[in-house]
């Protein structure tokens, strides 16, 4: 045993059956082309905003409040995922504009959309090693909340398919959801860890109902996803890169 | 014994674990929505179509061919289900008329979406009846490659939630959809049957794999759902509608 190993690193996580991966940001990067079309979308709309609302650096993202308030109001009709992200972006420009925006604009938009659904999808650091390595021990679920084709295709395209038994879809990432799925995986909670990068969405519903959570945190996290407290739990723990699962799960 | 009970009736399908179901236009109503907003749709765009493509009473749908081949170029990045329906006419008619149409048109067409998403579910007959008979003797799945938000949703609003014990997804209703499910669900093929109103996307694959089909035809087909030749098949039968299930399967 290598003294400089921390203590901690020691202490497995035991008599787990099925590990859900988070998609998005745990395991290929996302967010930063929603970012990136949102800042597109902004200079598309932004000739249409009155000048008391306009752009300051203390709150870099005030733009993004009436694309986050239609988002918000659809969630529930249109759920997760591009398209809805798309549908949003043209009720927004259209609204925000009185209708001024023209279509050219709204081409524009679905042009972006049609884009992140192409992307090329761009790994996480160590994510096919880590896989390699869990595969014989564990069966591997990825979990989304998103459209399951969007899904799918990143999901083929990443290379990673086999490492996965299936796709796990979930309405919402909450105790409900999680619920249904441990259900739906015949498993006690206990037997089910999830890794990924959103407290809210990923670690606290997981905790709720016994099973173990694993947070690594990206570097910007989606304004809606943010919880304020932190997490204590004896069946959490937060690590740095995907990597340092490992040690407490082989 | 009656009499006048074909002697068909009688063959049983015998060792089946689960029956999926179709859920759009075999359990619930959805084709005349569609419909409707096609020609609502239709309505919308007409002006800008060129005179020697009018309507006529001999090719009454003659004029969805331009949203026909918009829809075809979206489903792989878009999927199937009411957003990508939405899109794809936004890009229509813009396309269409050449940017003309203006962006009311747009928020009309977005309007039609959430009229769609939020419209109340209206069975088929004998659905319940069907469902409660069966639900003692087997599992049920909803089978569906619609965005799973929307079928969750019609789910719950129909009443139907507590038959069923989960909804499984599809990328696509193919060969390759239908192997994916019967191994997610652990069973051989022929332990499963598929009751729906597409030929092309709820029988005939699953013949294919090896499992049971029962067509229950919708009055009418949707275009891209044709298929030309008759079925075939031990494991196949057509029936008038639901209620003829139960004479097969208990």
């Amino acid at each position: 045993m290598k003294n400089q190993t921390p203590a901690s690193a020691h202490i497995k996580i035991t008599n787990i059956e099925v590990i859900g991966f988070d998609a998005d940001d745990t395991l290929w990067h996302n967010l930063p082309y929603f970012l990136e079309v949102e800042q597109k979308f902004w200079a598309l709309i932004e000739e249409y905003l009155p000048a008391a609302t306009q752009k300051t650096e203390s709150s870099p993202r005030w733009h993004l409040s009436p694309l986050n308030a239609t988002e918000m109001q659809n969630i529930k009709r249109y759920g997760y995922g591009v398209k809805a992200f798309i549908l949003s972006m043209i009720e927004t420009a259209i609204r925000i504009s009185s209708g001024r925006i023209g279509t050219n604009a709204i081409s524009e938009i679905i042009d972006y959309g049609k884009d992140m659904l192409d992307h090329p999808i761009e790994l996480m650091d160590d994510v096919v090693e880590v896989l390699q390595t869990l595969a014989p021990h564990y069966r591997m679920v990825l979990v989304t909340k998103g459209d399951l084709l969007d899904q799918q295709n990143k999901l083929i395209r990443s290379g990673l398919e086999d490492y996965f038994h299936h796709i796990e879809i979930v309405t919402e990432k909450n105790i409900e959801g999680y619920s249904k799925l441990v259900k739906h995986l015949d498993l006690n909670p206990a037997q089910f860890v999830m890794i990924g990068n959103s407290l809210k969405s990923d670690i606290v519903p997981v905790l709720k109902i016994g099973g173990h959570g694993l947070h690594i945190p990206y570097p910007t996290t989606w304004i809606h996803e943010q919880v304020d407290e932190p997490v204590i739990h004896k069946h959490f723990k937060e690590l740095k890169n995907i990597k340092d699962c490992l040690s407490l799960l082989i």
